[in-house]
């Protein structure tokens, strides 16, 4: 952020955005670790340490907050990875696995559990479903060009789309996996071989 | 079933049996349908058409209910498939679309939600969590064996057990993305696509 950008905010408007973050962040903690069911506007606000009318400020409604915590922390999530890109091996087979395990790390951790809590409950309550169908939607994208980007994969060649596609609901499987019990020694084995057939497909002639 | 077996049973056993089964099903349409939370055995008990206390007879608590129901429906399913296993082409890449198309079909249905639905619920209600861990390890042990069986793929080889992992948990990806919104048109390109992947590498020497 320049200082200038800076400098035409008030103290107050610096203080509302770094609650409005605050929540959002301790929405997605929640959700994460309790679910739907478990996670209200009132159990968010504590844990963010503000009132739960400060937080009915910034979100009037509980589906108002939830969507916008996972869209935020998704976004600030492909931010990152984004902003790590350049560490990534010169391109061939050990930075296609490390594209692929950039991924399903991020389909394994907080950020999905809490997606995962959100989409399930959005299939049975009509407030959230248009909402979540969006957001995902958006998200579903983002994921999906920075994959594209960092592959290195040339979207004009007949099937290389479908591949990426797969190996991203590939990623939404491994996380889902992973909801009940510590499934890293088993996925540890199927990202290294996915990742050797992903790389082998994206550089075969079609 | 042999009519020594029939015999054998009382009219009150197969009433008892007809019962259970009726409930074991309309739990699952009720979960597919209404998530965890509106699902009460109240509810599953009137959809059947049983009493109550009949329901509770047979499945003494809801996790009993819920959990034996997802259990009994995935093995009929299991079942439906390996009857009609006789019907898949020669090998080849035909039928290895085809397999691909049969477990991608179990993994979009009613089943697999009324499944996501009662494991996305064990992730924060401890009396189920124990139960649904074996069941998904148990389910999941049955599916990955089938799917080894119809691709004729030898497990011998490196990488084979990991490609079948792959193709399951992709499988449970599309799963997930077809629980808000149909999601055929981008699942049957991604399908075809993946089965070109799998069959290249089932085939290839390794």
């Amino acid at each position: 952020m320049t200082s200038t950008h800076a400098a035409s905010r008030t103290p107050q408007q610096d203080r509302s955005r770094a609650t409005r973050r605050r929540l959002l962040e301790a929405a997605v903690e929640c959700l994460a670790e309790l679910g739907w069911n478990g996670s209200t506007v009132a159990v968010v606000a504590e844990r963010a340490g503000v009132t739960r009318g400060a937080a009915q400020h910034h979100f009037p409604t509980r589906e108002d907050l939830f969507t916008a915590a996972v869209e935020h922390v998704a976004a600030e999530r492909l931010a990152a990875v984004r902003s790590h890109s350049e560490a990534l091996p010169e391109p061939g087979p050990a930075r296609t696995e490390a594209v692929v395990e950039m991924i399903v790390r991020l389909y394994t951790g907080p950020l999905f559990r809490a997606a995962l809590h959100l989409w399930v409950a959005a299939a049975t309550e009509q407030p959230l479903r248009e909402r979540i169908v969006t957001l995902e939607n958006h998200v579903g994208r983002e994921a999906h060009r920075a994959a594209v980007e960092f592959l290195g994969a040339d979207e004009a060649t007949p099937g290389v789309r479908e591949t990426v596609q797969a190996t991203l609901d590939m990623a939404r499987g491994l996380g889902l996996a992973n909801l009940l019990t510590d499934d890293t020694p088993r996925r540890t084995g199927i990202v290294h071989q996915w990742s050797h057939l992903l790389d082998t497909a994206l550089r075969a002639p079609h």
